[in-house]
């Protein structure tokens, strides 16, 4: 392959997720040509041409497909969809990265994953922060050894402000747990190398009534028991005011390693009331640079016929973690998790 | 009471925390005077003389009980002996301070709390934590309501090394949770101003096989529920190699407060290697000057006449919790806990 | 100007700083297209179309004018070339961005600042650290008033090692103060809105001989008096060992503001030897994505003909305070700094 | 020497010093009793005793040294009066601890330690900071060579407000730099191990100009030159709003120490505009507990019989740093500092 060749992908679905991923594409992003995207909306269409500059648009992801002329796609369409686009791109022949989380069912995971077996394409699931340069570099020391045997993992996973009631709707992002502790649950598995085996839940709609109106919470604790002992324990919220708030501490038995931040900036503001500084607000605030990797990172592994990062099974069995958590948060008991036979991706 | 009228008190065991008490009431709270310290071992006694002046030395409580002359008592025994101590040294119409945890069952606090009612004597229980500048500001800032409504409490009590397991053993410390997780349990109820309803804990002997051989852990998670729906997301441990890490986070509605540091001396050491600084490795590196500031507070309510900042149903409400949250841990079912009918104490 | 309206720009020298703008320029600067660099070397022309694209590669700026079809330049070449290279481009009718130092006499910058004035085009000064969050966010807090007036300035610049002799020369480079403490001598102006009247410099070549040898010193610090009063308070290293350390104070009479970091990534290890984290080692660690910013803001200036944010005036203002704190390095007095007739930029 | 010998000690001098050495002998430090205070108010008196117990006051020195039965005195008096203390208490053959700085007259630094020599009387002299846990850890981290080759020391102290002008007269406490600077002068010399050379210094009264009338300057920054040829960069204060900010740097030629801190309690406080925390507003809230250790050391080295750790002789040393840096202050050019031929107290 020359230099001058160039993967031609298309963004299925440009809402707040997908322009980043279209932009990052178009722009940032080596090796890999932006040659479309899908909205029936013609604002969005007309935001994804003023970021992108000139991209072909369709309505949906079958004119997309009908069109022809890709190698890639990166489907952002809603959640409850995934599996359908991901059946269908990886039947028409196209390498796929799709947002986390897959789907919303192990059997709809199984059959996204299945279809793009058969098609021989590669599956990638969006994990920003694996490559996140904070993120890797505590991966790195855990093993390195610099803190012993992983014991303990603590995590926090805060949004400011909640979504609309019709996105947190269980039906369309799978809850609070499946939908914004996803992160924190991959991450559990991968920092650890160890797989959950229990999950238990507490949570209820603390701040937001028409959260609870759709049957979600918006503030969870989830308590992990891992198969060499480990355990979790972590806080998700949808109300959390001061900031973007991502932090995991994994304790073990010779030390500990920390990441994440209270600052946005590196400046202080000091007065007669005391001192203060500012704090990440979204998630590109928090995470900018690490969506350029990422996308990289897909089209490296597109270029160099490599393996995928982060794959489908990945995906399946972080799922897993999260609907046994949903499940206990639902039946106020610990719930067991299934065994996945599939090995965690580095 | 004029000024050079000082409170007659003696300290019931001096171990690690009987020697700090014993000191600073020689030399460092006011108004009081240590008239005496019993232990029996002729070593203790040298070196509580070498820290304390020249005190008398009993060998047992009821030695120094029949000696007199005293106002009040510090008990710092075994945990599993307090209760018994409470009731003699209340029969003997003496004021006493008791190390927390008042007992190891609820049957022993309430025993422990009717003999100073029917004596007429004041009973303080220890909460070093709740006379720690640190702690005292974010409680402040709470009920000022800069946070909103309390959502969520995070905690970690690590200490660095575990005791032996002749001290873990449950029987006489009431095992890691009761043990050391109480600060936390405690501050919990008095940080929220709100009581845990329902505790789930996991947790193993993760690191130290001669604690699993006493049938306790050394590291465990707990989940809590309160009143309000409030949730605590708390983890303690005994194999915290890198300090002695005291943290807590209480997120609100509006806003959170943490209270915690990673540092004790405000040294930091830069080289081609990074840049590093020391932590807290022991409880008084970490706290010290709260241990007088609590003395202080029970000197003054002796001589003011004023209720105990923190009282026996204050521990015993905490120990309900932990109770509940160590059943939790042997039977991996939530268990709920019971009302207490005592207001939280400010 | 259409959205398809590119303006065509070459970069003159590709050492490490040119090709960090060429890359810029290449992949992630929107509405331009480097079209050529200039370089003798073979193996530079090789890295830099490894980085950039297929671009075109002349030997000489020369051979680049002639070959004509530019609307700009980016001059990257050394500092002692800087005002010829200038006088060239405007002769040619090129919008130019220079790297700092514009020159090393002010004559030179006068010279510089006539070429593009005479030839009416764009002439704008590199100072990445004016388009760096922190700085700006800090220039907001002292503007709104935040910190009253301001009344000291403290800075510290560090690189961890030293330059080849052959380019600390201060006939190449300017020496340490012009050269290292530029970006701060800028900002003092940039911060305080204020104009320095007087230097004093003390230091010495205390870690590396061959910088003595070709006169010039390795460690300095600046005084400065502003015409309002006001204090600097400078140091420059080039023997920062810990890290590449850029921070900056000013101090107001209601309050401060602090510029800085002592972290790269926001990771933290801690073990019985206390906790550790990492530095920014280079300029692109601690400032990579201002680079971006600061190219751009240069592009959107061509695009919507409106003043560069950095002019030729801003950096003969920055000069004239360098050359006089050399002056007094090397002559052990303070020395006066000639007005300058010029507003500071914003 | 049995433990119940007490040395027996007077405090010259009850203002905000005076007292806190008052409370500090009364009450927390081991063998010494405080036996009585001069002072000529009715209202300081009362305080002294309601803070130290039942204690002489008496309204002048010489009253103090007549009614005898002393074993040591705390000098507190202004600095302009403590010369004429130190002779008149060596005269009397008592040990002697003063307030820093010892004389405004490198004269009366003569005078006052000929007479304690010639007396065989103890003399040290305050300097809190040499006792506080961080600058001691710093201390041992560059004798250790953590650091390398010390290459320059950067410091800054502040004061929140300005003292009165009738005690900013230079007169009475020696000025800005003498009065306020003293500690990072002394530090500098201790923790650098090197003889600072020559002085260069720019201030005004920039904030305060009650304090220009009486001939004083309310913000300053130093330059020094140290005989290993290493550098000072030194800011101090009067106008600090912020908070008492005291913080050291020193840069080596492999690293770097420092010393400070930007919080007093542990406890940040976040919401949606952004990281608010504390910082100290006064030297016992930033110092608090090095009081106590620095007048124990005084007690120790009078039952022990060693020399004391700072000597009459540190102080006349530091005193010459900063009437050669008050020179260059008045005079605008840098003032070389005359030779000690003392050594450095460790």
């Amino acid at each position: 392959m020359t230099t001058t060749t160039e993967i031609r992908i298309a963004v299925v679905g440009v809402g707040r997720m997908g322009l980043t991923h279209a932009e990052n594409l178009a722009r940032r992003v080596h090796g890999v040509k932006l040659v479309a995207v899908t909205t029936s909306s013609a604002e969005r269409a007309a935001e994804a041409r003023a970021r992108c500059g000139d991209v072909a648009v369709y309505p949906t992801l079958e004119a997309l497909l009908e069109a022809g002329g890709l190698d890639a796609v990166c489907i952002s369409s809603s959640t409850s969809a995934h599996a359908d686009n991901v059946v269908a791109c990886a039947q028409a022949g196209l390498h796929i990265f799709c947002e986390k989380p897959l789907a919303l069912t192990l059997g709809d995971c199984d059959r996204a994953i299945a279809a793009a077996e058969q098609a021989g394409v590669k599956l990638m699931i969006g994990h920003v922060r694996q490559f996140d340069a904070g993120h890797v570099e505590a991966k790195r020391h855990i093993e390195a050894g610099a803190i012993g045997h992983p014991l303990v993992l603590r995590a926090i996973s805060g949004d400011v402000d909640p979504p609309p009631p019709s996105f947190a709707n269980p039906a369309v992002s799978g809850g609070l747990i499946l939908d914004a502790m996803y992160h924190d649950l991959y991450l559990s598995r991968w920092l650890l190398a160890d797989e959950p085996q229990r999950a238990y839940a507490e949570g209820d709609a603390l701040v937001d009534p028409a959260i609870g109106a759709v049957g979600d919470v918006d503030n969870a604790v989830v308590t992990l028991r891992f198969a060499s002992g480990a355990l979790g324990s972590l806080y998700v919220s949808r109300t959390c005011r001061y900031g973007h708030d991502l932090r995991i501490e994994v304790i073990g038995d010779e030390g500990a390693v920390h990441i994440g931040r209270f600052r946005q900036t590196p400046v202080r503001l000091l007065d007669r009331q005391g001192v203060h500084h500012d704090m990440p607000f979204t998630t590109p605030d928090r995470l900018g640079e690490a969506f350029v990797t990422e996308m990289q990172a897909f089209v490296d592994c597109l270029r160099d016929d490599t393996p995928p990062p982060v794959t489908g099974h990945d995906s399946r069995a972080t799922i897993a973690v999260g609907l046994a958590a949903t499940k206990s948060l639902h039946e106020g008991r610990p719930v067991e998790i299934p065994n996945t036979q599939y090995p965690i991706s580095n």
